[in-house]
């Protein structure tokens, strides 16, 4: 079943203690699109800049992902530099220049309107839910937030909580989201927000699925791990990945089941751990189906008793 | 399979959001023998001054713990006083007395001598290895450590470790002792240093096994999670807790297999949950076997994918 993502496509001037990379490819729609075409059609709706080419265009044509709802705007693209230096798990943000982002306003082509999946990644909440709006028939809402709109625009952001099904956002936004500092609690109050699935990123340490209804039989929870790395390269986009790949797996599956909501939490982790393992898309790019497949059996192995 | 454990016996003023407690009895010796005490046979060596009566000494009586190697010293016994008021991950600390443990000399009881495991709890290095030393027909050693050995003594810990079959210690321990940021990189070092499995404690994260050689058809890593809780009481000795399952749970087997080693994992994180769940040993007094297994359980549910 096809997604339809909303969110940035940028280009990323990136510094990690593995090298440095000038303007490469970003921004979370491009990192969720790619991640979630290895299981489902995906279609991107973004704004960009003049100086999005054909180069650019090509990385998402190489995955099939539909760019029809991508619009040239007069200007330049969404620009972000930073570095991770001192640690890998923050980045310090250098410069972000909006430019044509500033006046994004989404529009949806026609072709995009069956989608049954909508992922709404991380831009302002006022857009997010005006696309949840025009798309009232989808099957499941997935979404995605940052600490900024938490914090600065939160009446906004209550209104797309009520629109969702499952929101992905790391353990510091869950808490100040929730305004507790345990977990679990604050998992609830976030859950008691609107959506029904909440994922909480934990970077290195993985991420926990946390349900609103006991499912029958099945814990409320379910915790994935991330993959021990030898060398993180660059830990941009990871949190981004693991939505494509999580989002992707479900979109793809017949039925939303608990257990397929479990594997979704894996292929999210292994989505994750491929893209910080080259700068920027570039491992995305490279990625097979076969190599997913064999990353699945490892976390499986890293986690599984017998 | 009986366990010798060497450590700490002592009393703790515990302050954390959820109350304060005076002169309870803990210590790494303590929680670990209470927690091991579930799987198999312990004997305590420790030294406690005037101060441990007979309230004290029935806590290791009730779980049938072997005390003859508790010392009787004119004094006090050790005392800490901490607090995790800002910060449930990182206790601070506001007084450390040694009082009888400044003096600490390990006598190892005639009847420990068959121990097939010891467990060297988180003493000064030297007298680690003077017990190590004094058990050499022990079959499977294990310890812990913290920062202040690896910063200031080095040199002793490092002779531990050539002695030690497992290490147990925590993220930011295994970096300092590897002087490696990455994770996996630094346990490789560890691993170099001399125990041939090093585990790794996450705090409400899990922790991580790492094998110094890839076993048959296995990863070389497995990750147990931690349990997401509601309430942290106090988490004090939740890291000597998980150890004593952990280890615990492989002296009872009669091969410590790969398939052990994992189940041991979960173990441990299980006695970790259950003793930040009341102040101090509280918990882990009170616990029965039904409850572990129960838990067990869900830390499968937990992480299992069907």
């Amino acid at each position: 079943m096809a997604i339809t993502v909303v969110g940035s496509v940028a280009f990323d001037s990136i510094e990690t203690p593995e090298g440095r990379r000038d303007r490469c490819l970003g921004g979370a729609a491009t990192y969720f699109s790619l991640a979630a075409s290895f299981f489902t059609d995906v279609r991107v709706i973004a704004v960009v800049g003049e100086d999005f080419g054909a180069a650019e265009e090509a990385v998402f044509k190489a995955r099939k992902i539909d760019t029809r709802g991508i619009e040239r705007a007069a200007g330049k693209s969404f620009f972000w530099e930073g570095s991770y230096l001192d640690n890998l798990n923050e980045a310090k943000t250098h410069t972000t220049d909006l430019n044509v982002f500033a006046a994004f306003e989404p529009k949806i082509p026609e072709a995009y309107r069956d989608s049954e999946f909508l992922f709404l990644a991380n831009i302002d909440p006022v857009l997010q839910r005006r696309v949840r709006e025009a798309m009232p028939g989808v099957k499941l809402v997935a979404g995605d937030t940052i600490n900024y709109w938490i914090k600065d625009h939160r009446p906004a952001l209550l209104e797309v909580l009520k629109g969702l099904d499952i929101l992905l956002i790391n353990d510091t936004e869950t808490r100040m989201l929730a305004g507790h500092s345990n977990l679990v609690q604050a998992a609830r109050g976030v859950l008691a927000l609107g959506p029904r699935a909440l994922v909480v990123k934990h970077g290195e340490y993985g991420a926990t699925l946390f349900h609103s209804t006991a499912q029958k039989g099945k814990s409320r929870e379910f915790r994935a791990p991330a993959m021990p790395l030898e060398v993180v390269v660059d830990p941009t986009g990871a949190g981004d990945s693991f939505a494509g790949g999580f989002f992707g797996y479900l979109a793809a599956q017949p039925e939303q089941t608990p257990a397929a909501f479990r594997r979704a939490m894996f292929y999210g982790s292994v989505m994750g751990s491929f893209a910080v393992e080259r700068f920027g898309t570039e491992r995305l790019q490279k990625l097979t189906r076969e190599e997913i497949d064999a990353r699945f059996l490892q976390f499986r192995e890293l986690t599984h008793l017998d």
